[in-house]
């Protein structure tokens, strides 16, 4: 699997969450940089900052908020050879222009899109050399505390992480939705619940496979979502000059 | 450059504004869409659905949204081979589980990272086999007419365009802020003002090289930012039922 095209790499794609204990060369490091840097950005506006964590401490820090509370969840973010925050930015747009107006929604959004563009040209250039990885969304549960943790200035936001390192696990993929329910021609077509019937059945065997648990998606989107989501979030980005109007 | 590795893909990327009048074969098209499907999505929630536009109508109504108005910009969106757009999809949550709170901003950055990360594996996947393609944040310039043209209903929303094809030009690669600059390690580093001023003189010696013109960075950011920057935005994800609270 070194140097597949990216096409073989993103449909051979699994969430590596165990990682060897090697570090990854600083030489490729770096290329996966540039190659994060190289990614198409929204009006040329380059809104997203990457924080590289080696501290072990904030680390750890990181992954107790990550984790379920008291748990030992996601230790990989504590533990991954590499582990980078990537942050929508406008701060460098202040500094240049005080007059600049980046708290749009508008600019959220720019720097949201840009944010993962940018993390999955890295994710799949590190996979097509040997690398795994997984992206880290739970540092949101506490986002506020991250962005002090990484001390990011006002008009910095703390978006997602990813963990990187060569993997020592070979995890099965996940069913994904069928294509006639994501793809439409033209018009949106509204998913038929036979559909998705159907598809909750494959998610079923792939956890009994997996795992033994008896789980389909309908339960997955019900845990997940019938619930309040994040409910800090709002604030926060306030709080941090974004999406103010 | 076929089948590339996604690293070497990645380093190569300039944006693709002029194609060739050759069709993508079903069969790649259809594996870039797996391809897409493959991609991490955060929670599991398979929060993006793409609208395929091939009705010509349609893609010069949205091309006239995109374009300067009155005006010829952004043909591309019109004469692609390919054109598809990125929408954050919440509509089958609801349908799954009618209790689901997707009106948090939380859901919305959600959806926003997952389009990112989803387009990039298109996009690179269809550049290491050799076609090119650019995104389109324009459609977002009446991102409300966008949506009464692609149907979608509550709970959907169209975050960017990708246009696709083989590509009939070899344009510059456009300077990226310095590593410097975007990388900083355990603490957020503030770009100095030397940093800046420097990165702006090889902005500028791009734009005189491509096309004479002299512009540098700060001109592009108060260009785009120092004005109200698509204002429509926050109320229609509202209309939509986004980030609500």
């Amino acid at each position: 699997m070194q140097h597949s095209s990216a096409l073989t790499t993103a449909l051979h794609h699994r969430s590596i969450r165990k990682f060897k204990d090697q570090a990854i060369p600083d030489e490729l490091f770096n290329q996966l940089i540039e190659a994060g840097k190289m990614a198409s950005t929204s009006s040329f506006l380059q809104s997203v900052s990457i924080i590289r964590v080696t501290d072990l401490h904030k680390r750890q820090q990181i992954r107790e908020i990550c984790g379920s509370a008291g748990g030992k969840g996601q230790m990989y973010v504590q533990e991954s050879p590499e582990f980078l925050v990537f942050c929508v930015d406008t701060h460098r747009h202040q500094q240049l222009v005080p007059e600049a107006q980046t708290d749009w929604t508008e600019i959220l959004l720019i720097g949201a899109v840009d944010v993962g563009i940018m993390a999955q040209n890295i994710l799949l250039s590190a996979e097509s050399e040997g690398l795994g990885g997984v992206y880290i969304g739970s540092l949101r549960n506490d986002i506020a505390q991250v962005t002090d943790i990484l001390a990011l200035p006002t008009g910095v936001i703390p978006l997602v992480g990813l963990c990187l390192g060569y993997p020592d696990q070979e995890p099965l993929q996940r069913p994904r939705l069928p294509t006639s329910l994501i793809l439409s021609e033209n018009a949106y077509q509204v998913a038929t619940q036979t559909d998705l019937a159907i598809y909750n059945e494959q998610v079923k065997a792939y956890y009994l496979e997996r795992n033994g648990k008896v789980f389909n998606w309908t339960e997955q989107v019900r845990n997940t979502l019938a619930k309040p989501v994040r409910p800090d979030i709002l604030a926060f980005l306030h709080k941090q000059g974004f999406a103010k109007r």
